[in-house]
């Protein structure tokens, strides 16, 4: 691993200056800071991991979710992760990101620059332009619901989706369905991949044939509800399986309108259980992220990355919650 | 969860005699002792997740590995784990398994039994009577190596095999081999199944056959070199990879015996990196499992299912450490 006197070689200035720029310094120039924190990351230099309480610094940063409310999916992620870490002396900072953000700033830069001994990520996509960088992090780095193989300072979270999606599949079996659509998330996204393997997979294990009609990408939209759902209904679908619960109120609502009653002739399933999916009408039945407990997770796992211990992959079990829009099938 | 009063009314005794049989007490016959805890276990009551130190009991199974001498695979599995109870103040027994011990004795009857509040599993087989039991165990369980579906109470732990053949093979191809054959482990095992279709994935992905007389399983015996390595030769493989390090020892010896020398007309590469593998003639290059860090880790995720974490899956980064069992392939 490169040192400061390495950095300050590289680039022709004394090991004080480096030190002043690793450090945030207030008497050297932005610019000549900014040179030497880029050098740094380029030459694999890491902060030290410290175990002084006033560095105990790490963040969650956030893109495309929500977690002001109780209400929203990010909500319990983030109090778990903070619960976790206030307990054992660090801070937190929660850092909203976008595209934008990410081509202007490199990760290791801006982690190194604020003094973050690692980070959390929750809800980036492929393309972003950080997700490449990750490849070469040397930064202890939490990712949820996306993996990068070989970097030992990236570690993969999430909820066991192929379980999930088996769970939510085999309930509608045993409730006698034979016409199950299954209404996934994005497409090019692993999870969408993970859990249309899954829908494939426990439909070949009951003999069900997989039938293109019944299957589609939403986009987590609750929207793309009417534009999918009449051909569920025109190919004989007497259950739907959706990517979210806002997904799945979206269809409940579409089935209503076309005059098929939610669960009587069409039973239909969630996926994450947010609070609000029990007070939909009729009361979601859907499969369970347990977010809290992810969260508190990825604290914990940030805490052995920042020890030296590689870990890739962490999955947790998800639970089939069972409500009011699931039923017998009434159709032969 | 069953109630130690609802105990007593099954068997029509007495809730103090539950106490008493659930406690270890001494004015009890075995007998009834026995059927306390088997009805207990049965339905489904488990011990208080109880945070007294004095309670704080916890256990690792050993089955089919050696762990006594530094030299061995479980050594640094067992002295992580202990190092990091040891620091939460967590006190472990190391307890030797049988099949026959299995027959005998009721996975969570034991655990109730002896009072530990969970236990890590190392070494067990696919046909072993307990791992039917963990289907359904309430105890905290992590089983190295070995993945339970469904149950949140259990967790597997391992090495990402996937990525850790990955490696082995693209170090070859890297290294201009073609013929590159693979001695697996044993059949019917989750970590061979795993193995093989990372070997089989990786040959395509470099646009490589997949040859049957290229591949087969070693069953974890230095001597199964013998019955294979001929073959491979005989086929023309210019780089094997085994399934552990013992297995290369057997193959480089192996190839020698048959006048091919390692590495100039044969590369080897072996898995887990024991402490020996440095000091076989030639040195092996081989895929590292980072066993101390293995053990630490179960101690944490054990720690996680008991205070209701349900993960199910924790993998760690495997490594390639390049010896000099490997060389450029010297045939085109």
């Amino acid at each position: 691993m490169a040192t400061i006197k390495d950095i300050a070689n590289r680039l022709g200035v004394s090991v004080s200056t480096v030190s002043k720029g690793l450090n945030g310094a207030s008497d050297i120039s932005d610019e000549l800071r900014q040179m030497v924190l880029d050098t740094a990351v380029e030459m694999g230099y890491s902060t030290k991991r410290s175990k002084k309480v006033e560095n105990r610094k790490i963040c969650i940063f956030v893109e495309n979710m929500n977690y002001d409310t109780i209400d929203e999916f990010g909500y319990d992620l983030v109090l778990g992760f903070k619960q976790n870490a206030f307990r054992h002396k660090w801070s937190v900072d929660i850092i909203p990101i976008t595209p934008a953000f990410q081509e202007e700033e490199k990760y290791d830069t801006f982690l190194l620059k604020n003094g973050y001994c690692g980070s959390f990520l929750m809800g980036l996509a492929l393309h972003d332009a950080w997700m490449k960088q990750f490849e070469n992090t040397t930064m202890p780095t939490i990712l949820l619901d996306n993996a990068i193989p070989e970097n030992p300072n990236v570690c993969y979270l999430g909820t066991d989706n192929y379980e999930g999606i088996t769970l939510a599949v085999r309930h509608l079996v045993n409730l006698g369905h034979k016409k199950i659509a299954f209404l996934n998330g994005s497409l090019y996204s692993m999870v969408s991949d993970q859990r249309q393997e899954a829908f494939e997979n426990a439909m070949e294990s009951v003999s069900l044939p997989i039938e293109k009609d019944l299957m589609a990408y939403g986009y987590y939209v609750s929207d793309s509800a009417k534009y999918h759902v009449p051909g569920f209904l025109a190919a004989g679908a007497t259950g739907i399986i959706c990517g979210n619960d806002l997904i799945a109120r979206g269809v409940m609502e579409e089935c209503t309108k076309r005059g098929f009653k939610v669960p009587e002739d069409v039973s239909v399933i969630g996926f994450d259980d947010l609070p609000i999916a029990a007070a939909f009408d009729p009361p979601l039945t859907t499969i369970r992220q347990e977010r809290n407990e992810l969260g508190r997770c990825a604290y914990d796992i940030l805490n052995s990355l920042i020890h030296h211990i590689p870990i890739s992959k962490t999955l947790l079990r998800p639970k089939l919650i069972e409500r009011e829009s699931t039923a017998r099938c009434s159709r032969s």
